[in-house]
């Protein structure tokens, strides 16, 4: 007893286990768990996104050439500034300004370490006992995570899988009340895989203006469109409706490990200012941990050399890989999936348990898997979906081709006979 | 009105700006302000602890080549798992096993960007409500500033001046109470240069046995002396009580805009495991932000490559450093130190204000020095010492004798006449 737990004054924090136990990492964690290590075959891991490990997509050397100069030259080594270096900053007004209607300047620009920090800043300045925010489903489950250790109340309006998983407006209009600070919108969608039109964006921007709330846009996925809607940022729509854009070089540049990314303010009416949200966001980061000085000091140079061939031979592969997915799974009974994906990394796929002798929802689909194919899908459970799959295909083709046809015979084997 | 702010359902978490006002960073920013544009002079910035601007400090070579190597082999553009990659969590163990009766364990280090967000981490795993932790005052503001995002009340016992700004133990024994966490020891020490004893160390660990409290040990100076006195980890006594070390390459390594830390249990028997410590920081990581993959996989060759003459030559200079600014503010008689710094970067000096014609506290000396010499010093009230002034050495020694210059100047100036 003499080191006995009940006599310390200390224990860890049960609510946070919680909390993060809802994220991706804490879902596939479980499921890796259940991998045969008998199995001779390599693990298909289709349950997150992160190409960067197969060479087809290794990242342009313009990339590498920006850090190898930026740490040569010993300008980067000491601490930066809250909000970021300047021409870091304005290398991304620059590059967003690409899209957008106005410019943008370096001061609406704020760097993060990843979309993923940018994502926490965001919550945590809109954060206030009693107030609300509106969620997608099916979601990206860091943002529940992250609400759920702050005193935000989330509500989630539902995405139309019949209608390209669109915002359903109605259902926004109603879940909204006075306590509504903003609306989180994910555009190109993980875990949709869709792609919003002109239309529809601004759709969403006037609703959320009649509602006076704050949109929120992760476009993480920026520009990974490979169907035959372009991607439009909702910063466009920012002279209707005050919008934070959250993005990073996680995904089109293919550099996730390098943890670099952005809080951008794209309201040319300057009312995230008057209400004191700016000042806000430069007190959050001023507890927080910055991105590397030399990477933020490789910016510049990674975003205006990295060249148009390297975005058009990853758009290539990811579109090949998304009609591979599409076409394998058409032809398993009990998956379906009602789009072709048009963006990011991911598609949403039905699961008909119905269909199935021996089990009886995603999550069991999903473990039998692992240790039955060496294969790591995401359970629809854990982005809010029961019974549904998210499916990652950015992994190189020939190993994708490899895992659906795995997913091909559990199917079989485990098909109710009829 | 069309826009005005009045109608919008959200605003800026007031809150937060509070907490984060009380940084230094939000110190030195209003000080900052209060330069005197016209001052052809250049700017003395003994307001925070970075070195790396100067030549003289900087970082050695083998770190760069670490990162070059590690970049340019694409083999770290990938996400990282949530406590760290293998490699570079074995490499901070033998590191720091190096200074321990008993060897850590690649399981017991956690990778962080930089100390900071170790400090967010374990004050997150610690909280919970009508929980207190015992900080030491003068203090490092950056842990007031997370406490007060938290609900960890904070309870400030003194370091003695007198004794080489020793922990207080009575004190330490009176404020605490059953519901304290844990106590946290700088060393050595910011913003004191206080470096403790073996001895001294043991009767802090066997205070907190008593307690039943947690050592939390801030160790981002680690080997950082130039005294008499070696530099001691806690965790040497981690036996007698459980230890959670902070640290990271800012400093020693002169490395602080590389964002590399670690949260490392020091506790050979296994108590943080058994009271679920353990597993609520992998549950806080898998929310929080982790260091970019390829600055992980340059910590094994940061670490093993780093030569013996770097570190030598550093505290070389910051020894003469510490002397020139003890010696320089001997003579001016309304700036007193009462310790020659040992360690660290740091040296607490006390004002007499009484001896000051037109300045009444050390906020308006700060202010006045900023704005009539381009001189930047933190009062001492940032760290909760009113009154006394946290001056930072670690600057190219000729730069400092031309700031302590301007100092005495200023102080003979605003000096009572006799
Ligand atoms: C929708 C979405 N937002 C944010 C992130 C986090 O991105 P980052 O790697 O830039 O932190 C991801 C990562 O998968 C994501 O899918
Ligand atoms: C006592 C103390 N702890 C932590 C830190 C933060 O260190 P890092 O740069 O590793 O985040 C500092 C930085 O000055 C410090 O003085």
């Amino acid at each position: 007893m003499e080191n006995g737990s009940a006599r310390w004054g200390f224990r860890g924090n049960e609510e946070l286990n919680v909390a993060s136990g809802t994220t991706i990492r804490g879902s596939l964690t479980n499921l890796m768990e259940n991998l045969d290590k008998d199995d001779p075959r390599p693990t298909v891991p289709l349950g997150h996104g992160d190409p960067s490990a197969f060479p087809l997509f290794r990242a342009a050397t313009a990339a590498e050439d920006a850090i190898v100069d930026a740490v040569r030259s010993a300008k980067y080594n000491g601490y930066a500034p809250t909000v970021g270096i300047l021409p870091a900053r304005r290398a991304i007004a620059d590059y967003l300004s690409r899209d957008l209607p106005y410019a943008l300047s370096p001061d609406d620009v704020y760097l993060t370490t990843g979309c993923k920090q940018a994502i926490e800043i965001v919550l945590t300045v809109l954060d206030r006992p009693g107030a609300n925010i509106l969620f997608p489903r099916p979601y990206y489950p860091f943002y529940e995570a992250y609400a759920a250790s702050k005193c935000l109340e989330v509500r989630h309006f539902d995405l139309n899988p019949e209608k390209g998983w669109e915002v359903d407006l109605q259902s926004v209009e109603v879940l909204a009340d006075e306590n509504t600070v903003a609306i989180v919108i994910l555009n190109p969608g993980n875990p949709c895989g869709s792609v919003y039109t002109h239309q529809h964006l601004k759709k969403i921007a006037e609703t959320a203006r009649k509602l006076r709330i704050l949109v929120v846009a992760d476009e993480v996925y920026h520009h990974i469109t490979f169907g035959t809607k372009p991607f439009v940022p909702m910063g466009v729509f920012g002279s209707i409706v005050p919008v934070i854009t959250l993005g990073s070089i996680s995904k089109r540049y293919i550099l996730p490990g390098w943890r670099l990314g952005w809080l951008v303010t794209t309201d040319p009416n300057g009312i995230l200012c008057k209400l004191g949200v700016v000042e806000c966001i430069t007190g959050c980061l001023n507890m927080a941990s910055d991105p590397p000085t030399f990477i933020q000091g490789a910016v510049p140079h990674i975003l205006e050399k990295t060249g148009e061939d390297f975005f058009l031979k990853v758009i290539d592969i990811l579109r090949k890989a998304a009609c591979i997915c599409y076409d394998r799974i058409e032809v398993i009974p009990c998956i379906t999936c009602p789009n072709k994906p048009e963006g990011s990394m991911f598609v949403m796929a039905k699961l008909s348990v119905s269909l199935l002798e021996d089990i009886n929802d995603d999550m069991e689909f999903c473990l039998k898997l692992a240790k039955e194919e060496s294969f790591i899908i995401l359970p629809g459970l854990a982005v809010g979906m029961k019974n549904w799959l998210r499916i990652t295909f950015a992994i190189d083709p020939s190993d994708l081709e490899d895992g659906l046809a795995r997913i091909k015979a559990f199917c079989k084997r485990h098909a109710k006979k009829q």
